[in-house]
């Protein structure tokens, strides 16, 4: 186990009605909200104007950052930071998922920099400081309502990059699951994957003796192999949704990387093919994942994998490679089961493009931990992914 | 799963070395620190002589308070107050295990209350304020060094009571495992022993659809299983110890109680032998955890215990009864494989005074949660684990 120092100053307010903290929340902070959200899904939902009735009775002024979209723009981000300004706002205060929740800490981030926040972003500037932000969850995935880290696209260079600050660690958290009964099928399918993914890669670590954060990494897998059919079967099921947004928010908070190194080389790549494609992010982790973990399948990796695959899968027998395998199989099969696309063909990615990925990706050196990729090995995994042609996917 | 509020605001300064982050989290709160510790240990380690050198660097000025004793007293707390007071202290550093920073988070709250700090355990007095607290673990044991619980007993009236309050979470906790090196094998077990049962009080719930919980419950008790005795064998691993320091602090955190009603009549009945006797805290709860257990275990009490046998301790079988007695079996097998004695009788408790330990434990209602016990019941447990004679234990 590595040196870590770890905090998690999130208020949590979990549970149905937790919005009855709203008020009080954001009182702390001031009167003037920067309100942002996505498209009109809380509108439909009836949040929305429940939003505005207790901004009403709260004396809270409300200034609309709408249509932030999956993927959040850079573009989005120099909007809110200029209503900011504009109206000397005191709290941000994000609506809906991870999209909505980076959008608005970077916001959050620019208001006070005199430059444009993608220096953030290209290691320009540091994050010195930002506003206080708030999150209303409606969707469990990125984990962001309990972490400083955000992901923001530049659609005008192509680029998906991600910075982290812990200024950027909301103050608060309303988790209500509720919220999360109208995410349609593919999102839920594509958060459980988000999630799963966020474990793999702390999970998957070269770092030995961190043997409580890698059975606490199984628990969290274990509840998203579990409950994403069932919410998935059942979009209204407390229990699921309930267990699936609390394991999001864990899944990602620091607690599993504590003391170990961590990977990310599966994000890394698929930030390339949504930067260009505007695939929702979980599904292109779907797809990639099973093809990272074949591909750094070997002798010195196999324990690791064969843990994953009998502690989470319960999977028998002595011999890690075979055991890692199955373990690999019922990944994709689990994914297939949540009815996600297996190739990138399947999802309109262009086989020309991929070495322009490929080289992006490795642009500022290797990627993971777990198993170093290069230049070539992340091309081999794209190419694999691209046609969704190995064995076991078969 | 129930609605829950929860924050985590503890800086955790986790590893080797780790005590180079003294200096600078003390002198945010001041320079003037209570010093509370216990016996001779830390003077023993070279810790106390390193952090006499620390303060002189830095210009911090301690005021001492050695000699609190396991099972903290009362009037160890009222010195401390006094001290506070005298030498106007602007932070309580705790350097120990467990009742050493319960006894210095309540000289934190009673430094600034007008009446005696034992108001806070009758429920006299509420905590309203407190001195800003820091801890040095040297004990994996009670998690105190991350939550706003503690546990003082009262000589004069052979009370042993518990308080808690948001105000008494320490600010910053350094964990270095090497500092548990030199904690004795007794120690050592009962340590383990007394995680464990945090883990049971809080995973043993009537609470349905808390999955993620409990299957982060189960993943410390397996690193408790797999530590403990690694440990005892061996007190410089260092991947044993940092194993258990971290699941000690994440176990009593909030995180395994955040959603669902707990248990803690284990805890609350070995409270009342503890208060009488000074035994210590986890071989108490070792001796009556077993017994607890089996008691408590019926038709509909089963399938959670059957789970428990089941994914912790991989006892396979589809009756639940029988299963979850194997897995109290193992239970108890494992607490004497680490040495600790199996009867009360053994650690001279007298049976002549159990009927008042029952009578003191529910005077203010029954106990626990997952099977609510009476007057009657709690003594059975108490005859039972005196005498040390259920089949099980045999």
């Amino acid at each position: 186990m590595l040196n870590f120092d770890i905090q998690f100053p999130t208020r949590i307010h979990f549970g149905r009605g937790k919005i009855e903290e709203l008020a009080r929340e954001v009182l702390t902070y001031g009167k003037k909200v920067l309100l942002v959200y996505g498209g009109g899904s809380i509108k439909r939902s009836g949040l929305y104007e429940q939003l505005l009735n207790i901004f009403k009775e709260s004396g809270i002024t409300p200034i609309e950052l709408p249509g932030v979209q999956s993927n959040p723009r850079i573009s989005s981000v120099r909007q809110g930071v200029k209503l900011c300004r504009e109206y000397e706002v005191e709290l941000v205060l994000a609506v809906g998922g991870g999209s909505t929740i980076d959008c608005a800490k970077i916001i959050a981030a620019g208001t006070g920099y005199e430059g444009d926040a993608w220096d953030f972003f290209t290691r320009r500037a540091r994050i010195t400081q930002a506003l206080p932000l708030g999150c209303i969850l409606t969707l469990a995935a990125t984990g962001s309502e309990m972490n400083g880290n955000a992901v923001i696209s530049n659609e005008e260079t192509e680029e998906k990059l991600g910075t982290g600050s812990p200024l950027l660690i909301p103050r608060f958290s309303i988790l209500d699951p509720e919220y999360s009964f109208s995410v349609p099928p593919e999102q839920t399918a594509a958060g459980t994957v988000d999630i799963m993914s966020h474990v793999f890669e702390q999970y998957f670590s070269p770092t030995p003796g961190t043997f409580i954060q890698d059975r606490l990494a199984e628990a969290m897998l274990k509840t998203c192999i579990h409950y994403g059919p069932i919410a998935l079967a059942k979009p209204d099921n407390y229990e699921a949704r309930a267990n699936l947004m609390w394991t999001g928010s864990l899944a990602l908070n620091g607690l599993l990387g504590a003391g170990k190194r961590t990977d990310w080389a599966t994000h890394d790549i698929e930030h390339e093919i949504s930067a260009i494609y505007d695939v929702t992010h979980g599904l292109g982790l779907a797809i990639l994942t099973p093809y990272w973990m074949y591909y750094v399948l070997d002798e010195k990796t196999a324990p690791r994998l064969a843990d994953y695959a009998r502690y989470v899968w319960g999977i028998e027998g002595s011999e890690d490679l075979a055991v890692a395998r199955v373990g690999i199989e019922k990944t994709t099969e689990f994914f297939r089961s949540l009815h996600l696309a297996g190739s990138l063909k399947e999802i309109g990615v262009e086989a020309e493009r991929l070495e322009e990925m490929a080289a992006k990706a490795t642009a500022w050196g290797a990627l993971g931990s777990f198993k170093k990729l290069e230049y070539l090995d992340v091309l081999t995994i794209l190419q694999n992914a691209y046609k969704g042609n190995t064995a076991f996917s078969a």
